[in-house]
């Protein structure tokens, strides 16, 4: 690979936006000669004969310089941030994507971020609550409920942002005072559904609001289905809370058992078209079964036993304090023997946001640096 | 083992009044000396200490040749038949309690049975449905649909006659002019509960009342845990409808799993209590859990694979027809090869029954000997 670290992340934003993402070709281009190099290679007509044509129709003649500059401007404009492979704040669960085997199912080239707080910490411990957009009084009940306990207990719950049961869920989060973060398939400035639209600036301000496409692209049908792909990635597991029987929300959680996530859901009245999927997902055989789970709780024990093993009791104490990151190390150094401090108290103490710390201080206590008590205060585990 | 079939009978009927049903000291006293011999042990003191100890209290000096002649006019005078393992009608799938291990849960002495068709017929395709007395609209909705297309489609339901979804179950399978079983806790004299009573009277009349214990047994708490290996016994597979997370339809599922049949669970609201229980079931690791079902297709996917175990498809013609019994033969020469003929047409030639035709000529179905229509008429597989 070549390049300085702005012309990479310039290379990666056009490429994001010179082919739809997810693409093989254009993945493999990449691979193969590094985002600089396969960009010069595809504006000169020198890639793959239909990447190259693909590219050329969405170009139209326009100086690449110009639309990066313009990319960068809308950037600049709404106040995203930019993440691309080469960032250290990438979240390395999407490289997992490049074992999917689809046509449209690699990893983004750059993701588009409205937000105040680091993808890659959000998403730590995450966990997906998607489902349809026609969903019953039921269906939303429990993935409000679901997203409220998993967010109270500090995790990201992230979803696609539609009407329904994603609404419900990132409604459960915002309630519980925790990160929820919704992923778009358009710009990030195309507050879609428009029914959503506060609840969309509610996430931008509390949680992240991301996407694959750059601001203005308009959310076609097919790009649900290529954004799903994220959803399950970012995520130890996906949980559908009501689908009909073809529901993408089921194409989610066939991407998260191919990614080898979790696969949960939730099942409903048997008398209920919009539990059908649940059911149908339910009843596969074997590993290729969804788990059925009935609240938070029973989501945690799936997902908590992968994150076990995704991040082990540390073994000795110099050993256990190299795995943590600046801001951890930080926020460790802020917490307490005693008596318990207060999440803001320690992000006060540490030096970073409130935020920050709410995402940090849980993941320490998973890994056994901090304990948490019943008011939600921390102190160093001895 | 001695005795003339009539002292044989007397004396099984005697050994399941003397000791609570499933006993396995009893059952083992009798596998070893056989039931004329094991009685005349226990009378005489000879049994088993703590057996026969229990004998002694229960008979408390009633001459045991009285007890017996008092079992017969009663079992007369209701028009009950007696079944007992040497009968030729008496379920062979019975036998299978011998491979439970729990201390209550060996095979009957004798069954107590009311009503105008043959058990083991009646059973040779049987299905469970059963569930919480304080079951739900939802519950007994579902349960009484899946119970009639079942009944509609051939298949006996058995459940035990309580309110709730067994009752559903039973109404289900009438509505359909299908056969349902109620397997009872207490004599079959005594219509438990009350409330029941019409429904229990119309069971005897379309059905079978069936009973381990002699009339005027009261149906104690523990009978019901005692009663629910029979109906797990008497049945391919059990569906538990709705569950609280204690119900005694758990224990029915538990004793079905052991038996190696099938274990079939409904789901629910997850925010209904009825449904904890069928949840709990659904989320049980591996073959341990049960199999989640939406409806009687989805049943008879479970149990008809079982069922083709059961009745291979014959491989030669006279052997296939070694297989038959009587009244099956009888049917099968009263069954046209064009036109198809009804149920009834059918029953009136081989001069049975149209319940026992009923029963039979979808067995001959599964078996490959006639064929059915869409109108429920029957005609020779050439």
């Amino acid at each position: 690979m070549s390049g300085s670290d702005s012309e990479v992340l310039r290379a990666r934003l056009l490429l994001g936006w010179l082919a739809e993402p997810g693409s093989r070709p254009m993945h493999e281009l990449v691979a193969k000669h590094g985002p600089v190099e396969a960009l010069a290679r595809l504006v000169s007509g020198g890639g793959p004969k239909d990447l190259t044509a693909a590219v050329a129709t969405r170009l139209a003649g326009q100086d690449p310089r110009r639309v990066v500059e313009h990319l960068l401007a809308q950037a600049k404009r709404l106040g995203a941030t930019l993440l691309t492979p080469e960032s250290p704040h990438w979240p390395v669960a999407l490289d997992d994507l490049k074992r999917l085997d689809e046509r449209d199912s690699c990893p983004p080239q750059a993701l588009w971020i409205r937000g105040h707080i680091r993808l890659d910490e959000a998403c730590q411990r995450a966990v997906a609550i998607v489902g349809a957009r026609a969903s019953t009084p039921y269906g939303e009940h429990v993935a409000s409920e679901m997203a409220y306990e998993l967010a109270e207990r500090g995790w990201t719950v992230v979803s696609g942002g539609a009407y329904g049961i994603d609404a419900a869920a990132h409604r459960g989060a915002l309630a519980a005072h925790g990160i929820t973060v919704a992923v778009m398939a358009g710009g990030v400035d195309r507050l879609y559904p428009s029914g959503n639209s506060a609840l969309l600036e509610k996430i931008a301000e509390r949680g992240l609001l991301i996407s694959e496409w750059p601001p203005t692209a308009a959310p076609h049908r097919v790009r649900f289905l290529t954004r799903n792909r994220v959803i399950a990635a970012l995520t130890r597991g996906t949980v559908v809370v009501e689908a009909g029987a073809r529901s993408g929300a089921r194409q989610t959680l066939g991407r998260a058992r191919k990614l080898g996530r979790r696969v949960m859901a939730v099942p409903g009245p048997v008398t209920s078209s919009m539990s059908a999927g649940c059911h149908e997902e339910l009843r596969r055989d074997g590993d290729d079964g969804a788990r059925l789970v009935t609240n938070a709780a029973e989501v945690l024990e799936e997902i908590g036993s992968v994150g076990d093993d995704l991040a082990p009791r540390p073994q000795g104490e110099q050993r256990a304090y190299d795995s943590l990151n600046r801001t951890e190390l930080a926020i460790l150094d802020a917490t307490p023997r005693r008596p318990p401090a207060t999440v803001a108290a320690i992000a006060a103490a540490a030096g970073v946001s409130a935020l920050h710390a709410s995402v940090a201080l849980p993941s320490l206590e998973l890994r056994g640096f901090v304990r948490v008590d019943r008011g939600g205060r921390y102190r160093l585990n001895p």
